[in-house]
């Protein structure tokens, strides 16, 4: 699995969550996590998430992460929302280390009961993968929720950069470590 | 699925890691996630892990859970040790309540590097398994290895209760909201 | 896993074996038998059985289920098939109630080798699939086949609406109980 | 998948359930369906169902089916219990043809809430078993549950043979039926 | 499992890669191998391999087999390039008969490092297919590509008809012999 | 996926096919091809195919090779089976650059129809495995078979050195292929 990155400033518009997208963009195969800062702004025919049809899913400035696993053929989407939940957690882990106490009600993170992001999984036959984002203002966010971000929480953006990385790695390493204890397990 | 309490005081001797125990000790025909405090001390012929081979894995008090899901067959370990990182890191942000910061290291807990937890997961072509427990003293715990426990933090036998309650619960509900992710989803 | 009525009258035209149709119809983000009495009119686009090809596939007034199951992942076309044999078998169980024997061949059901019934399961990578449906009356059934119906073997409205939870209910039990029995078994 | 007879008088001691038992009794490479007359007497050993712990499972003469698939890589419990479910609705309706009319409970098959059936499913990673059989005669029969017999109920031996192959015959059958009609089928 | 042959003549245009294409084209519910003799012209819209995209596949003539397996459900693209890699071995050991030796590289085929073969897999989740072609002259394939063909290395349209059933068969022959290795394995 | 020597002499005793063996021997978390000179003598406890039973599985000197994957959870027997297949013919290929011509039947390969190899595939819950072994003299072996060896086909011990790092090599670079093709494809 790598953590690739994608030039800040580019825009999340949905398609990035298509199979396969991460090996048209960057010609990597293997799996992958790609982080970059930048805007979102989901276009109705990318939406995945059936709830949010209608709505708009946007923001100014975030830091995103669009994960892809082919190691389990073919893709289950119930694994690929363990592993979103892992990343929500991993990322509530680390921001702990900027100070910033966060709570969670399913996939979502909030301060002070504002949220701080959105995510969703997905799978096809081939692979899993994942979006979740935090804002980093909340310029640009759905008026009709509250919501918070990371430098209204005092994070720098060379911080954000930081904890991009943390985050990334400590997701591989999650990932690889699960697989080794695979190895050394007794079935029954 | 379904939060059981194992009277406080049984011994975790490693056989409760089999396939369907609860339901031969509870009669429940469900997933089901057990918990009780009391001692550990894992006979050799019930050791999953290969690694542990020979070690004593042991404790004179601990806070118990075994997991079990049958909701996918055949069973997958890796969607165990998934299920067992989330329960992990649930775990650490309970502690935070008591005021408990903690680090992790695979599945593995530490209060100042000193080890707090003992975990493995397993399966079987019916059920993915879990043993999850937290030492409540150091007390009988492997001489070979720096441990902590949850008393010599501060916490009292009744907040370890509440504690126990609220991983159980908040273990459950995570589940049952991938669950309810996964109908919400469209997919490729 | 939820039993759902939705309003008679409304008609099958094929668009609600999508994934997910039942959640964007009712909210309900669970497995579902959703059931109603209203005409059937396939339209092309929304054609699954191949073999149905340039085919009418129609009626004026049938008694429809649409079923859905989210518990395995991904899903399987052929557990969706024996799903879909167990819903036809506990269909003409029940009918024996009104004092209706029939054949089966294959997923169609026969009164006096008239065809009373049409049935499709699918998949996709989230869910399983199945429509199954009842001639209440032969109008509007295609004209190249011999079909029977529930009202021409002297079932009531009001009966066919027993039939309809009692066939509803008796699947869902039957999942249910099969469930429940993965969990007292001991595997290899 | 190959229908085999055993000889009449073979007695069901529960190790006929084991993986690849037909291979070793009959050297057939293939999913099978045996069926012999003969008594039962299931030794505790050899016991699936942890729920029979302690009971006899028994009957002097009875109509045994053992059903074994390896179509499904590695053998799901859930699919085998549905092929059980599907295996005791074809035959109450068999026996509908011998004027015998039954209820079901689960897998239970009843003659006047006289029970008149015994069933498991189980798997391995290579295989689903089931074992299904009817009461010939009430005698040798546990005395704690009210059973019920196809002699009692005024069938002959042969058309208790006659039964068998019908059951069978249609079995493999419903099975052949499910595999072509994935074939046929437009997926998402 | 059944081998089918197309008139030869047919243009594989990349449709023919699509799910239940066999069923719709021959009408037959079975697994297949499809193979004739003719031209490749894929069409951008039909490219299932995202390398190719923007490049020319074709070949004025050539033996094409499409394969597709409904066995493992849901299909499998890991499965499904291991038996593509089986069909490469096996063409590689038939060649031999003919004294042309050749060189793989991943699931190509080359003489004399010129390439003679394009191969690809993909999976829906009703089946498994692929599309195996080798050139039959160099004719019409890519300018930018060095090229090979049976014909230049002296095989005879009739040797390559013979080739055709040999290929065939013994894929077929490989898969069947795999399931029966199945039965007679004891497993953990 | 890593390359690991056992040291030559070592005896294959058919425990060595056991789940998890190789992280046991070597310590490490990973899929593994393990490979060695030695002789082989099954114990029949250890045998794993059941068309083996009471047959000597022996041979004085052999070219042992035992694979595990771990990357399908759960493990599947049928992809054990072809990745075997494969092994089996990359051996072959191999086998030409020494001159060696062979034929093929299911698993084992013949040198002028005398058997050189012996090979099966397992699996359980946690990995497939698979043990493949060439004769290197026919000292030792079957005598109710007739054998051939690679030293009696003009092979050294350095040729055999040679030919089984290219043998583990070329596996494992095969596997790899796959890996990285399914990254590259669209699926429907």
């Amino acid at each position: 699995m790598q953590y690739l990155k994608w030039e800040d400033g580019n825009e999340y518009d949905g398609s990035q969550i298509n199979p396969s997208w991460a090996f048209q963009e960057f010609g990597v195969k293997d799996s992958t996590i790609v982080s970059w800062l930048g805007p979102m702004n989901i276009l109705g025919k990318n939406l995945i998430d059936y709830e949010d049809v209608g709505l708009d899913i946007k923001g100014n400035m975030m830091l995103n992460f669009i994960v892809e696993h082919f190691d389990e053929q073919p893709g289950s989407l119930r694994l690929a929302y363990h592993r979103q939940r892992m990343l929500v957690m991993i990322t509530r882990d680390k921001l702990l280390d900027y100070g910033i106490k966060t709570t969670q009600d399913g996939d979502d993170i909030f301060i002070n009961n504002k949220k701080l992001s959105v995510s969703i999984a997905t799978a096809s036959i081939s692979s899993m993968k994942m979006h979740f984002a935090l804002n980093i203002t909340v310029d640009g966010t759905p008026e009709d929720v509250e919501t918070s971000a990371l430098e209204d929480n005092g994070m720098t953006i060379e911080q954000i950069h930081q904890l991009q990385d943390s985050i990334a790695e400590t997701y591989i390493e999650t990932i690889e470590t699960i697989e080794k204890d695979i190895v050394k397990t007794k079935v029954f």
